[in-house]
Formats: C-alpha cells, structure tokens, sequence
C-alpha cells in the first residue's frame, strides 16, 4: 500500500494567497490576515467540522472534504509558523500551539525548525520538533504513520517547499473566488503552474468555493 | 454522536433505474441488467475502489465517494436480492452471496428476509438473517454498528422501503446521464421527489456522472 503525502483542506483566496505576511503574524492572528475565517467559511458550515459546537451543518459536497481530513492519515508534517508566532531559538517551552489541550491531528505531529526542543504530548497528540530537509522530515513520519498517508499541514510556505521537491501526491486547495487579498503568502500566481505534474480537476461547490483537486501524473 | 443511516455510492440510469427487473436477476447477472458495469463505470476508475487489481485509478472528486463508502460504517443492511437470486425458502445454504470468501463490508451485513438461516462469518464480514420492518432491522443495525453509522445497501427497493419508512438520513446517488435504461426497478420518477424532506446537491463530475448528495431537512 503506497503511503502518500496529502495535502487536505487548504485554504487561498482568489488571487493564490493563503496567509499574511510573516510579520503580520503574532498571537491574536495566527494568519497575520484580518479575516481568516472567510477563508475556511465553508468548512466550518460542514457536520464534520470539528470544532463544531452545535448539531447541524451540511452533508453535501463540501462535508466530503471536511470529513476526509482524517481519514487514512497516520501523521501530520507542519512549519514552524503554523505552530506559533514565535521566531528563533525557543525562549521557553510554554508555547504549545494554537489548539489548546485537545490539538485536533489525533497523531504524531513533525514541526519543521532549526530549533531543537523536546517533544511533549497533549491528549492524543504528540508534537515532535525535527531539523532537515523534506526528504528527511517526510521520512521520520512516513515511519511514525505506520503504514497510514502523512498530511501535509502548512503553511503556505512549506507547501511550497514539498512541491518544490517533488515529494506531493495528492492536493486539494480550496479557492474562494468572492474572496482577493493582494498581498501575503503566495501559493500560487495560479493553479496551471502545476498542470504539468499534475492532474487537475476543478469543481465549483454549492457553496461558492471552487475546490481543486490535484494527483501526481 | 448521532448514528446516520447512510445509502452510499448508489448507482442508477439518467431515467431513474438502478436494476433489471426481479425476473432478470440470475447467478450470472447480479443486476438483472444487460451491462452493469456501465453504471458504476466511475467508481471503477477510481484509486480507492476497493476491486482494483493494479494500481493507479484517478483522485479527482469520484475518489472522495468511493473512499468514503466505509468511512465511520459499523454495519450493513440489505435486502435479500442483493444477496442473491434466490428466492423463497433456502434450497440449501451454500449460497454465501456474490462476493467470495473477502466480502468488501468488512462490518456485521444484516440480509432482510422471511426465511430464517442460521448467521455465518467469511473474513471480517458476518452476515444474519433478519426478518422484521425497517425500523425494526436498524435497530438491530445500530446496535451492531458500535456507535458508528449503519449503511443501507440496497438493492432498490429495500431503499424505497426505508424512504417511504422515513428511516435515511443521508443519501448519496450518482446518476449516469448517458445511460437510459427504460424498464427496470426504479428508484425514483424524479429526484426532485424528495425535496420536501431532503437538502439535495447535485455535483457534476469531470467523469460525467452527476452525484446527487441527499440529507434530511
């Protein structure tokens, strides 16, 4: 069974961008954007949402991808900006990311960093924090996955560089086309960049987002 | 957590009809329809079908359906001319369904029917013999099933009978619009004949069939 490196539900805008620039990041906007949420509107109208807090929500197209988040997923590679705000060596290690006491991955999660820091593991994640190159970080968790796929979380950079390196199976972007940010992380100037080692399929949802669904040729 | 009752990559001809009429239905002809394939055509194409003997296969938008076809699924219900073309009283009991001895439900299969037989195991897949109305039969499905959702399999009219029971929460059908079959057991007139219960999305694949995506208002 090939064990594949996906990425899962990852939001741009119109015009390719998926998150502020750097330096607009800190702790009240981990996407250094001043509405994030319009980004993801669409997964969080979905039953399988999980950070729903109320019964209801869609099972249409849109709750397909929502649900398939963590499906065959064994483990999660992540840069260091989707972790935390924080830049350079640790100050201390009282950071543990966005997610509170319950991080949503449910498996190993690898944190891209030149900064070395103890792993620790809150409810039945565990975070670890690995130096190296791609090749070498999607090796430690194609291990820890156990036979299962690797999602790739973001953000946009270190898409950027797995794509880069030719180490992606499978993509799937979400693009909200109401939605242009003009400046910020670039994922793309536009998706037919990638038509030559991909497949693509576009396909409009109800809902208004445009999801595009990439597979390596 | 709600347990659903889930109808699942559901096949039918743009006029409705998802198989031969009950007298056409033979040991060599599981559909009772002179070509079957031609319905779940997209499936097949896909990487996650679960028949596949070589790799490859498309993961566009068909492989979201067909990999969420087990996706949370701790039990099956079908009606006994899915398990097979015998009819009446069992002659014997080595007829042990179509699917040899690795039956892809991996899950207790719950057969409906007036005629008792003791329950057997082939692999990971128990089938039991149940008689009783529909309301009856998931109960015991959903026991069964753990916590997880029950998934009613057909054949079509086993899924009328649960829809005109009000028992399906959500239904996912894909229609082949170039596939006009005329006679045959149908699913439906139209679909919009469930609107006045059902949300319905219908998603146009890039493989020409039209997923019809059904949940309970």
């Amino acid at each position: 069974m090939t064990q594949l490196l996906r990425v899962q539900n990852f939001n741009v805008s119109s015009d390719g961008i998926g998150a502020g620039a750097a330096e607009d990041q800190s702790l009240e906007s981990p996407f250094g954007l001043p509405d994030p949420g319009e980004l993801f509107a669409w997964a969080g109208a979905t039953a399988s949402w999980p950070m729903r807090s109320e019964p209801g929500g869609s099972r249409g197209l849109d709750d397909y991808f929502t649900r398939d988040f963590a499906h065959n997923i064994g483990a999660e590679i992540m840069g260091r900006n989707k972790f935390g705000p924080l830049r350079g060596p640790w100050q201390d290690e009282e950071w543990k990311g966005w997610w509170g006491d319950e991080p949503p991955f449910h498996t190993p999660v690898f944190v891209m960093t030149h900064h070395k820091r103890p792993s620790f593991t809150l409810s039945d994640t565990t975070f670890h924090f690995v130096d190296g190159d791609p090749a070498a970080v999607l090796a430690q968790a194609r291990e820890a996955a156990q036979g299962k796929d690797v999602r790739l979380g973001g953000g946009v950079t270190t898409v950027r560089e797995f794509l880069e390196a030719d180490l992606v199976d499978t993509m799937h972007v979400a693009v909200s086309p109401q939605v242009r940010l003009g400046s910020g992380i670039r994922l793309w100037e536009s998706p037919d960049e990638l038509r030559d080692r991909f497949h693509l399929e576009v396909v409009p949802s109800p809902s208004g987002v445009m999801h595009h669904l990439f597979w390596r040729k």
